[in-house]
């Protein structure tokens, strides 16, 4: 039999996880968590979600006094940082492929996505790339934003809804639009 | 044991719902028949979702004559009003926070979010803010618009898919983008 | 008892489904299939899931080697056509209403939403129509993008996050946005 003929290139080729074994068996273990423990858990009961997320490696630093919702889903617990007081809405999918941190106050309204991972569009194996998206200090991201990899979101900004989010917005200002663009200065609550 | 430090401000401080507990008892139960009866009733079985939405307080008047899908969904019944021939599409979410009314053949595709509450961006608390958002007489969102709260949309308007409408849209016109626009007219149909 | 008087006209009005009884069953029965079978297959059975969509009509040319994740969904698969090495991410939405193709290592990332239909404003009754989607070869259409009836993106085109594409887009271009443009060259990967 003739060889076949070689195949010619096509895009994701050779495109391996870069995951070890054990990280994806650990993943499959926490969907499996949060598609019921979590998921079917009381409404109120933030801080048993938050339990859960510890257990499987979220940075929570106590008092934690975090607020997630039970229809909000993450990917890698071990790759989020939640600080007190941040929130995290109703069917909020945070798709941490790259480390997330929602620093102190910071509030994702429902169906926001924070995807923090992309592709090498320079190669044909198109190699996951992540970088981490911060969430500033009592920033607030309105109903389904999104907001790609390595965006850093500023103290105290407002995002508007269903915001694309490519690069970094500056504090304490309403930010909307795709892109998202700064709009007006937003002065700080009384 | 000294006092701890008082805390700082942290956005969403003493936010409290503003809904009494009876109303949000009912939310619940309301979910729960959602997510049930409603959710698995057989495909054309539209008359019967009509009637669940009553039996909650929905406002739908006869001959009703709505069409609203299984897999769509409603948050407070009793803030919601179809006027005959409306037509709720596959997965339209209706966050409906303050008063939702859909006119008589106002038509809405698959993905639609209507968004009717935001909050105070100038307090702490973050308070609720609702406002009611009205779709006109025969006006077409198709797939997958986001509205946010206080917008009316024109009768006979059609607005494009994934359009993120923050403002009133005008009667009789094809409008779309983010944020949405009137782009040209749209004639009356024959 | 007196005749009632005319209703007048609304959107949708005689708005019939233009598919015959015998597809919108084995639509039916596809959906059913999807849910379960599809959607709890393992990660990994890709194979397994090209065979199911095979098997109520898919157009999948051996030799096959395509991705299609558990949580994608398909309308018609006997209106899909996924050539070899071409991949359907997570809760990818194929709502091929007309005929859809992916070319020869396409690559849908996840939430992408292809949608073959939109219906005829200029009438009462708004019938369905629908228009082929082909999305070329190697191109990558990034997460959550959104692309109408009729579109063709060109061969290794990349088209970014949450786009919204109504219109054609060039082969070897880097495009985004609502709508989205073609922004800069995309050049070969190597």
């Amino acid at each position: 039999m003739p060889d076949a003929p070689p195949e010619p290139p096509y895009l994701a080729q050779g495109c391996v996880t870069p995951y070890p074994r054990s990280e994806l068996l650990r993943q499959r273990l926490w969907s499996l968590v949060q598609a019921t423990l979590f998921r079917f858990s009381l409404p109120r009961a933030h801080a048993f979600r938050a339990r859960l997320l510890r257990l499987f490696g979220a940075d929570i630093p106590e008092p934690a006094k975090v607020v997630i919702f039970a229809s909000a889903r993450v990917f890698f617990p071990w790759k989020l940082r939640l600080e007190p007081r941040s929130m995290v809405g109703r069917e909020v999918n945070l798709y941490n492929l790259g480390p997330v941190t929602l620093r102190r106050g910071a509030n994702l309204s429902q169906g926001v996505h924070l995807c923090a991972g992309s592709h090498d569009i320079a190669r044909w194996s198109m190699p996951l790339v992540t970088a981490p998206i911060v969430i500033g200090e009592n920033a607030w991201l309105a109903a389904e934003v999104f907001v790609g990899p390595g965006v850093t979101i500023g103290e105290l900004a407002v995002i508007g809804a269903r915001s694309v989010v490519m690069r970094d917005q500056p504090a304490r200002m309403v930010c909307a639009g795709n892109p998202c663009r700064p709009l007006r200065p937003r002065p700080e609550p009384t």
